[in-house]
């Protein structure tokens, strides 16, 4: 998506060889407008698609998978992140490795809000190394729901999550696609 | 707001004297349409209200602060939760103390994102002693931005956060209000 790269190079900030700053538009601050443009672009990538609901993880991907929710007219459910796998109550569970805080969380969603009928799409801000993506689908494939596809906004392609999951054949559809990036250049796949 | 008491009543679950857990529309599975709806009556009950910005705090505000920016077409401000007040860079900060898990969070909002031209409208998902909404007032306040008022989508009335901060002369508008809750039982303010 031709406008968020443009975005990402006016706004962005990379810090260090693999963090991307995107605070003043999607992360901290939303600039509501720009983020209806990113999720009437899910909708197209979708069309024709039967999509039951959209799946996401708090506390990032909620932005964008409401906003697409409004768009598409599809409920959403959030995957709940805790620091133990000590969950109760009925709930299908994945354990998502931070390699930022190099620490491992496990996000559930109760077994009441999604099943065997469901036809998901999951949607979340970031892609680096795939691992909340896995988590999430890990989670649907439990339910055995049908995987429509999974979209992020920004995939740093470089850290190779998104090419994992494509060769798994999952339909991985991101708005912009970072190859290269260091302070001062950002290089996009097309 | 008459639908939004139905939905607490037909879907919500109390349990002991000051939980309610509306997980199926609201928290952790979102009807899109029925958040449409609230945010429409948020949209008309500051119909005529000067507004900038939507701030509210992550990471249970953010789904229905999305959805009333799409509909009021106004940007949105997450303050940040973090565990320490050692938060690097400009910003604002307020203290927010968590009855429920009885500790102490730092939210925090880049002073780059708020400024004294700001008249923000402050969104939170549910309100009871009022903590969350003291901290992003304390932060609005920092900023020498107006605040137009507060909306909630859930007030527990008795436990008496909105009532404080409405006697300190801020405009609390929460759409459903408790005033008496017990499993079985929910009574309305009217």
């Amino acid at each position: 998506m031709k406008a968020l790269e443009q975005k990402i190079l006016n706004e962005g900030t990379v810090l260090g060889s693999d963090i991307l700053k995107v605070g003043s538009f999607l992360n901290q601050q939303i600039d509501v407008d720009f983020l209806l443009d990113m999720c009437n672009e899910i909708n197209r990538i979708y069309a024709g698609e039967e999509i039951t609901k959209i799946l996401t993880v708090e506390a990032s991907g909620i932005a964008i998978a409401i906003a697409a929710a409004v768009v598409m007219h599809k409920n959403v459910i959030f995957a709940k992140k805790s620091k133990t796998s000590n969950v109760t109550g009925p709930v299908y569970g994945a354990k998502v490795h931070s390699f930022t805080h190099g620490t491992d969380n496990y996000i559930t969603v109760p077994k009441d809000y999604i099943n065997s009928n469901d036809k998901v799409l999951i949607i979340d801000d970031f892609l680096a190394n795939g691992e909340a993506l896995r988590g999430l689908i890990d989670i649907a494939e439990q339910a055995g729901a049908k995987i429509v596809g999974c979209t992020c906004a920004i995939e740093k392609g470089f850290q190779g999550g998104g090419d994992e999951l494509r060769k798994k054949g999952y339909r991985i559809e991101s708005l912009a696609i970072i190859d290269k990036m260091e302070p001062g250049n950002i290089e996009f796949r097309h």
